[in-house]
């Protein structure tokens, strides 16, 4: 297991982790300049945090810097209630693949979507399994424009108390099962990615870590579970102020043979969110080394 | 599968559906009076409105009005920090199996318990496999003493959002693999309770209900989830004001043979515990008759 207590070379910050400080949107370029300034080797980028920066400059500014992506967030949101609403994802996922491509992503985060409608709190249905159907299909249209770009396609199960709204995929097991059935060779094409967050709570976890192995294993995302955890989606805790077992888990994942970067992603609104940007990323620089 | 929508003869409530009414306890034999009035023929009690308004007095009173009970809330939180910490929890279970026994109950409902210490916010480790060891090792000892009593232990697996505080058996399939490995001649003594709210999410619900079968499918609980949640422990919905498809749940539950009550069980404490008692008591039985 590779030791993140000297240097923090393998950190990577999702950019949604300082993406509103002090109430205001801090611009992704200032992102990407405050990462650099600390020696922070990666980040992974939200689409809508590229798009208010511009795709150019963003791409420009990650070049100079030297910077890598471990991930670009993100794609999927497959479920649709007509084949209008299915077009228009297929669409937009493609423009998400070619984004990740300029900007030199090594995999697509899918968030495969919930009951069509059910974000805005309209679903048009309660068949889940309905949904789950349409995310199998959509991966599998999607995974021939990945084969074409050579951009793989991490899926990211979510927590179950995501599965109504965001994604239907919520174990890990269940997003494997897709792989095996859309990717059998295990090409590299169509992979997952683990997040903490979502994840830590299974009781299969370990088991289906290896059993995604080095092939599947696209990405390794780090936060914390708190306690109590206030809102469902933005209330996730700093490295350490919660109660996973970080460094089991990055254990369990380093055994599979992956050495990629463990990425931060804090959706804090009334914590991290509220703090100064630079002392939001010198305490994951720190706790990365303390709790990773 | 039954028909619901003529009667409620197979209605239960479980009784924190209306525990504090408008801001105020509603004593559990106002409770009891209520449903009587309304024909409601089985209730699930929670211990401390037991205690509250006396057990004599309570199995007096279900006795007078001729209820049934389809369940008992609850036993369990078998995790620990020390040995007089499980000591304490085998005693304080022990009591609960009696206090089932007296009121005739079913089964005892267990919620099994987090990390030691979660619930009061200081939590003594993150070893969720430490926590689940004791939990299998908590429901054999207790086995015995319900077996004494021939009095059924149900396992209620929790949602993950509560894997950290309540309870570490997250899955049907977790809490039956607990049943095959503590009870493998499915005798009858040792079943799941199945929750709505905790399973609906689940890819393997459908196979695991299916494997649970009549001899482990112990309880039934139906409430709704609600889109948005805003709260993690108390905003559950009423039957037909989420995405929960009730009757295709109840379609699973019933083809193992199971034919006792649905049990409604709504922590709700900024909608349904404001509103009168009646109101949500009436409200109750013709969402059964529509939704369940």
């Amino acid at each position: 297991m590779r030791d993140f207590s000297a240097d923090h070379r393998w950190l990577s910050i999702n950019t949604a982790t300082v993406r509103r400080q002090r109430g205001q949107d801090w611009n992704l370029l200032q992102i990407l300049d405050a990462c650099a300034a600390r020696c922070i080797r990666a980040v992974s980028p939200w689409r809508d945090q590229v798009h208010a920066a511009g795709l150019d400059a963003v791409a420009r500014t990650i070049r100079a810097h030297g910077l890598e992506l471990s991930g670009y967030c993100r794609g999927g949101m497959f479920t649709y209630g007509d084949a209008a609403g299915r077009d228009a994802a297929r669409d937009d996922n493609r423009r998400a693949l070619d984004e990740a491509c300029l900007l030199g992503a090594p995999c697509l985060v899918l968030v495969v979507g919930g009951l069509p409608g059910a974000l805005t709190g309209r679903p048009a249905h309660q068949d889940i399994a309905r949904a789950r159907a349409q995310v199998a299909e959509g991966i599998a249209a999607l995974l021939d424009d990945a084969r074409e770009r050579r951009l793989p396609l991490a899926i990211e199960p979510l927590h179950p108390m995501y599965a109504a709204d965001r994604a239907c995929v919520n174990t890990l097991e269940q997003a494997l099962d897709l792989c095996d059935a859309l990717d059998p060779g295990r090409s590299g094409a169509l992979g997952v990615a683990v997040d903490a967050y979502h994840v830590w709570w299974d009781p299969k976890l370990q088991a289906q870590i290896g059993r995604a192995g080095r092939e599947r294993l696209l990405a390794f995302h780090v936060c914390d579970w708190l306690l109590p955890t206030t809102d469902l989606l933005e209330d996730r805790g700093m490295m350490g102020d919660g109660v996973i077992d970080l460094r089991q888990l990055r254990g369990w994942v380093e055994a599979t043979g992956f050495a990629g970067y463990a990425e931060v992603e804090i959706f804090s609104r009334a914590n991290w969110w509220q703090r100064d940007g630079g002392e939001v990323l010198d305490t994951c620089i720190e706790r990365f080394g303390t709790c990773v």
